[in-house]
């Protein structure tokens, strides 16, 4: 019952050191089906759309790597509940983008089924 | 540890059937210390600046009843965090309001220290 938890807080942690470790890690854990959203901002349907997402953010902001700080986290059979900040970070280390959010995700073993983050949209990144 | 898990599926009960009942439930969880956060649109402390903030909500659109749908809710030590949908209906119950959000309470037994919701806020109500 904790694997759903525990592949959650891995994946966070596979989102660094670089972009690419996070896009990598994406492509492990989606499939061609998981949703990922982003609410009111993007929803996108397997890994090709979802990485379309995130090459455009990162022409938007020069995001060299990502870092999840978990406030609280939660499982619920194989939903778990997250608290975060989402930081993002440029090649000199300088943190340009932070998110607080709750974001909820579904898993299937290692797989993400589908991902959904809140956060206040009109504050903008 | 299931406690603040029930306390907070009471809580959303108690908003019904009239936004008085929602109100009454409010003073009746919260302390002169609770911090309550639209994040990116309110934060308040307390039940007073709490219920100024939801009449003025009320004034903006005549809700007279608040309905959660629970769609995820798990529990960690004393906070519970929640994906909800919540509507709220005029008088002749119509729902002129709908958010769907995420939540988190810090739980102190039958008490809310603190509660935050995450949401679309560029969407609008």
């Amino acid at each position: 019952m904790a694997q759903a938890l525990a592949e959650v807080l891995a994946f966070f942690e596979e989102w660094k050191p670089t972009l690419a470790d996070m896009l990598a890690s994406m492509e492990k854990r989606f499939t061609d089906q998981t949703v990922w959203e982003n609410v009111g901002i993007s929803r996108t349907v397997g890994f090709a759309e979802a990485k379309a997402f995130m090459d455009g953010f990162a022409q938007m902001k020069p995001i060299e790597s990502g870092e999840v700080i978990v406030h609280h986290a939660a499982q619920v059979g194989n939903v778990v509940l997250t608290e975060r900040t989402d930081n993002f970070h440029d090649k000199d280390g300088q943190c340009i983008v932070s998110i607080k959010l709750m974001g909820v995700f579904e898993m299937d073993g290692t797989k993400i089924i589908s991902w959904r983050d809140y956060f206040d949209t009109a504050k903008g990144f």
